[in-house]
């Protein structure tokens, strides 16, 4: 038996500090358990009881018949350790640790929790600081949660896994509310063991679950969220994820453009795009959005017929929906012939939204108007707006769209408009997904379109490519300068500009007269980040001024720096291209993000930059290119030559394998500008920065001598 | 007696086609009067009664004791003509139709309408197609919506007017649920005579009215509607609006860059800004906003203190106040240290969100942390998260909630985490503006701010610029050349590029001898829009060349267009300043929209553009110079020379006369590029267009020759 399925349907679960006193928070477990009709065996422990309730109470854990496959710790304090290491030692398969205090409250706490990972041994934890779970599907509940104490949990096929407790309690209360059910409820609290991504992992397989919803503060391993994560979309479980942290986006800060550009939250939105994670914008879309998809149906198209007793809140969805790329295109010939013959008084029907003013409407007619629409090629899914007549009526709207929703195999959705809990909340139980929110029925419509229109995710990484003896030999700690990261772009296929690194200004003057016209000069150095700043570098200098041109940067470094610079660059002048930037940092959570922006002041003015997590495949950084508001310079705008795109992703890609090969070697790197040439000449770095960690041995990159391999 | 007094403080309401059936609608009007205390003359109108209740029942409006100050019209179709003419005849005051059929339902009704606004005469009506209207503050019903079916209607100082009976009531219903009261509920419908803004202006001098909150699809009358917004700014009365349509923004295309970028939507946003009118995103906004607004409380800072029971939701509500420009900081030195005396077991103080595990403490020591926050310089605000705990123990939160939030005079409000409308209902009832939604709440506390940061509106307008009979002298019907439209530009005061039109190469260069460099060589042609496109300019051009270069456009221009262009125009060239594009349009709903944007592609790829009604003042010229993500870029970016942002904000207001002076003369006009040049040396219109309107004579500008005026 699986770790998790000890947890989500052991056959025997200890109850570790159980109280008789179901008013206490230890007393509930044991209450849950029988309450949901728990089949398996329980054991309670508690040395100062006999029995609680028809169960024989152990005095200690080292008394329990056997092992059981679940334990649930309620202890707190120096006893929590106690419990679990002994827990282990009888062959537990896996506890719930409830106690808090561990690693959210400071360094003590994280000691704490190391032991109690130590102490853990080969059983698996949930927790500590968890509400625990809920298997909805099968009546199981290991949890002491007063969100529990409730008449009947709805089972449903959304599972729900939050990194808080609190949240999960919030959004149980309100999906109880709105009729919408559940399979499973994960807390995972502190995660000290069992994470997000091990219940994604074992949800993907659990039949009772189509959804999988996720309350996300902040991920401990990235690359087992993504791989359960693509687990889940090859089985076609869409998942949606409300992450907090919005906010703290951009308040970091680093050395060089890419860092300062790519907070934290950037880095989780181009995670959620590249693995087609749904991420819910508004928290109650963290429930709207998987009770859409719950039915299973998807959107095939962007159009979506608006039926509505009551004009004005058809206009806001119509309008949230357009928002949201959608439309509300006018019935086509046929259907509006098919509504006129009905005869609605006073109502025309040849708009979108179709008006059927519903107070005057029976409901064999309401009917006959949504079969219409629902079975007309011009609709992909049909939204129905409940207004006030349907708060005293709601069968005169309510069967008719029950029975739609059940006939056809289109979405079809509600949006009640007044104040309808009680509709809502039938409606939802029935099966036809009703929004309290305009802008919750757009979101969720705009969400089953996404799932319809099947984008492909991030493929497996392909092989990492080899990091060669010489290009070990480049990767000195530290700044890297100019000339020095260019060449290990090189050695990664990415074109560089053609250049000759000078030690004097006579040497310089030598090397122009190898460039077929005017060149470029810069000052070479580890320590001047910002050369032209700092009056390091001249453009468009003939052969014959480099000379004075050197003398002159010298001067201005030795102002500004102390000393001699390291060398000059003398390098070839490029023309005619636009400039990008191409850059990558490591996100504390995400590990190696890639940053394409435009170059000069629109990527910082304009924000006007793209990220994606390394490895980025081919279908990836075309899709980069896209992402970029200016895309439409590089193909050819009003009349200009279409830039080489294609070379620009073959560098995007080159430069994606540059991050994986060298693992946790680079720190972050920029090529700054990236020339991209007009169609067939292909791309130049024409600048560029790499920042090298100062650990000289570091997991994955062996120093040693191998050769390539 | 004001008309607008007459319908919302009638001493005596005529009700035309009353039944004495009180579940028909037409029983509703005067069961409404009765139900909620009407205590003036009540007047039913129907032959078929001879008494309604304890009314008489009159069979015609003629036969009325006296003219009545208001009348509900309840018949339908051709008799609505009949009943308002007569009810006009006898001196009615003021008229409510119900009846719909009118101008919403296209070219008949529209005549209808016309009819209908005759019938009236100096009557004021309101409607057709409304639901009629609510004075809640003093129990006065002239509806026969049935969302007014409730027990009774809270009372409070919001007041709603909406262009949709249905939206009306879904909102009443919606706030009903909340808790949430209002002063006075008006439904427009089709605004045949009485508009939005006259409620608005009627509404400013309500004593019972703090707030205004509007439902609106689109204003009849703009200039009504600035006016009256202006007048409850003055008063200290937010007015907050809600306004569909925002998905058909771009939809409309124009003939240059002006009209193609500011679509209708975005010229409301503009309005809204330019007149302080608070725009709701969301529509819950529209409750939510104005809810927190009423209790009369602002922000004087962005500093909001979190106190919490539920980790999870302070981090929701942290991170949508963050989104929103609002800051959480932790608890300065003396705050902290009064929050540890109090010793919550299990708590950290030190942080914001504070979080008090609310299921551990005592109501005592929960008004006391309140207050502590509450009175710290630290915060200007406090909101408290609710738990699932207080909604098992309400009074623990709510009570020293209620106390606080009566004892301090900054804002304090709440957010319930879990579904909680009872809670919430509780809450707002007692005056603490509670939310379902942390986005609503931190939109909430936003617009508390934003008020409490006193942002200066439009002034009046100021003088309107004489029009010369040299300027109507410009003024031909049709697009202008460029050398045309430059000269109208220069009238007004916008510096423009040095030129000379010349008829033949020959002329072009002897013209371009004259100036001390190179030229810019343009084709001159009132059919030619787009001119570099067609290779109609030549840039950086030797004088000697000139000839040369403009037989070439002349070639080019015959084989584009066919003939001879009208001449060339041989320009200074410019060099080394920012280029910007300031244009105008008439919106159909707002009237003339000027645009200031970035020039070259950023105008388009990024729609780096601003909008403002005209006319535009100073302080708005420079809002609007700051609106640019650009702006850094004239303010001197990087260490490059700042640019004449004085200038630019002088050319913008001569270019706002111009606009305003020529009334509807012109149909649009664009200078772009406009060149803005370093600080000290002004801006240059080195090119526009402008589009005169076809009709002789128009409304504000006579083209009788009287000099100017």
């Amino acid at each position: 038996m699986a770790s998790l399925e000890a947890l989500l349907r052991p056959r025997s679960v200890a109850i570790v500090g159980a109280s008789a006193d179901t008013a206490k928070l230890t007393g509930r477990p044991l209450a849950y358990l029988e309450k949901y009709g728990f089949t398996g065996d329980i054991y309670p422990v508690n040395p100062r009881y006999e029995t609680i309730g028809a169960h024989r109470c152990y005095p200690d854990i080292a008394a329990l018949p056997h092992a059981p496959d679940a334990a649930i710790v309620l202890l707190g304090g120096s006893r929590v350790l106690d419990a679990v290491r002994q827990l282990a030692v009888i062959g537990t398969r896996a506890a719930i640790v409830l106690a808090s205090g561990f690693g959210e409250s400071g360094p003590e706490g994280r000691a704490r929790q190391d032991e109690l990972r130590h102490a853990a041994g080969a059983m698996r934890l949930l927790g500590p600081n968890t509400i625990g779970l809920v298997n909805v599907s099968e009546g199981i509940v290991l949890s002491a949660s007063n969100a529990l104490v409730t008449d009947e949990i709805i089972a449903g096929n959304i599972a729900l896994v939050s990194q808080s407790g609190g949240i999960l309690g919030s959004l149980l209360s309100r999906a109880q509310a709105a009729g919408i059910g559940f399979s499973k409820l994960v807390a995972t609290g502190n995660e000290c063991d069992l994470e997000v991504s091990d219940f994604i992992d074992h949800l993907v397989d659990d039949p009772a679950t189509k959804v999988i919803a996720l309350y996300l503060e902040g991920l401990r391993n990235a690359k087992a969220f993504q791989a359960a994560v693509l687990r889940a979309h090859a089985a076609g479980k869409p998942v949606v994820a409300f992450k907090v942290g919005r906010s703290e986006a951009g308040a970091r800060s680093a050395v060089s453009h890419t860092g300062a550009l790519a907070g934290s939250d950037a880095a989780y939105n181009a995670m959620f795009k590249q693995f087609d994670v749904i991420r819910a914008e508004r928290y109650s879309d963290l429930l709207d959005i998987p009770l859409a998809l719950s039915r299973g149906r998807r959107l095939n198209g962007t159009r979506v017929a608006i039926i509505t007793s009551t004009g004005g809140a058809a206009s806001l969805l119509a309008d949230a929906a357009g928002m949201l790329g959608l439309e509300t295109p006018p019935p086509d010939a046929a259907t509006a012939a098919t509504l006129k013959a009905l005869a609605i008084e006073g109502t025309t029907l040849d708009r979108n939204p179709i008006d059927v003013t519903l107070a005057g409407v029976k409901p064999d007619t309401f009917r006959a108007v949504l079969d219409a629409v629902a079975s007309s090629t011009t609709y992909d899914a049909v939204a129905v707006v409940l207004g006030s007549s349907a708060l005293r009526e709601p069968e005169t709207a309510g069967a008719p769209l029950r029975a739609c929703a059940a006939a056809s195999d289109k979405p079809v959705v509600g949006f009640a408009s007044p104040d309808a809990p009680h509709l809502i909340r039938t409606l939802n139980l029935a099966g036809v997904p009703t929004f309290a929110a305009p802008e919750s029925c757009a979101a969720a419509l705009a969400a089953l379109r996404r799932m319809g229109n099947a984008t492909p995710v991030a493929g497996s990484a392909k092989s990492t490519p080899a990091l060669t003896q010489e290009i070990r030999a480049l990767l000195r700690p530290g700044a890297l300068d100019e000339a020095e990261s260019k060449q290990l772009f090189s050695r990664f296929g990415i074109p560089v500009t053609r250049e000759v690194v000078a030690r004097t200004p006579d040497e310089a003057a030598a090397a122009a007269k190898t460039f077929p016209g005017n060149v470029v000069v810069k000052v070479l150095s580890r320590d001047l980040l910002h050369k032209s700043e700092a009056g390091g570098v001249a453009v468009d200098v003939p052969p014959a001024d480099v000379a004075g041109v050197c003398a002159e940067i010298a001067k201005r470094f030795a102002a500004a720096k102390g000393g001699k610079p390291d060398g000059f660059l003398v390098q070839e002048l490029i023309r005619g291209g636009i400039e990008l930037i191409l850059g990558f940092h490591h996100d504390a959570q995400l590990g190696p993000v890639i940053l394409l922006g435009m170059g000069g002041v629109a990527a910082e003015l304009y924000r006007d930059t793209t990220l994606r997590l390394a490895p980025v495949s081919r279908g990836e950084a075309c899709a980069m290119i896209d992402d970029l508001k200016t895309s439409a310079l590089l193909k050819g705008y009003r009349g200009r030559p279409a830039a080489d795109v294609e070379a620009l992703a073959d560098a995007i890609i080159a430069f994606s394998d540059m991050v994986v090969a060298t693992g946790d070697v680079l720190q972050e790197a920029e090529i700054n500008p990236l020339f991209v040439l007009p169609r067939g000449r292909g791309v130049v770095a024409a600048d560029g920065v790499i920042f090298v960690n100062a650990t000289e041995e570091v997991a994955g990159v062996s120093t040693s001598e191998g050769g390539s391999s």
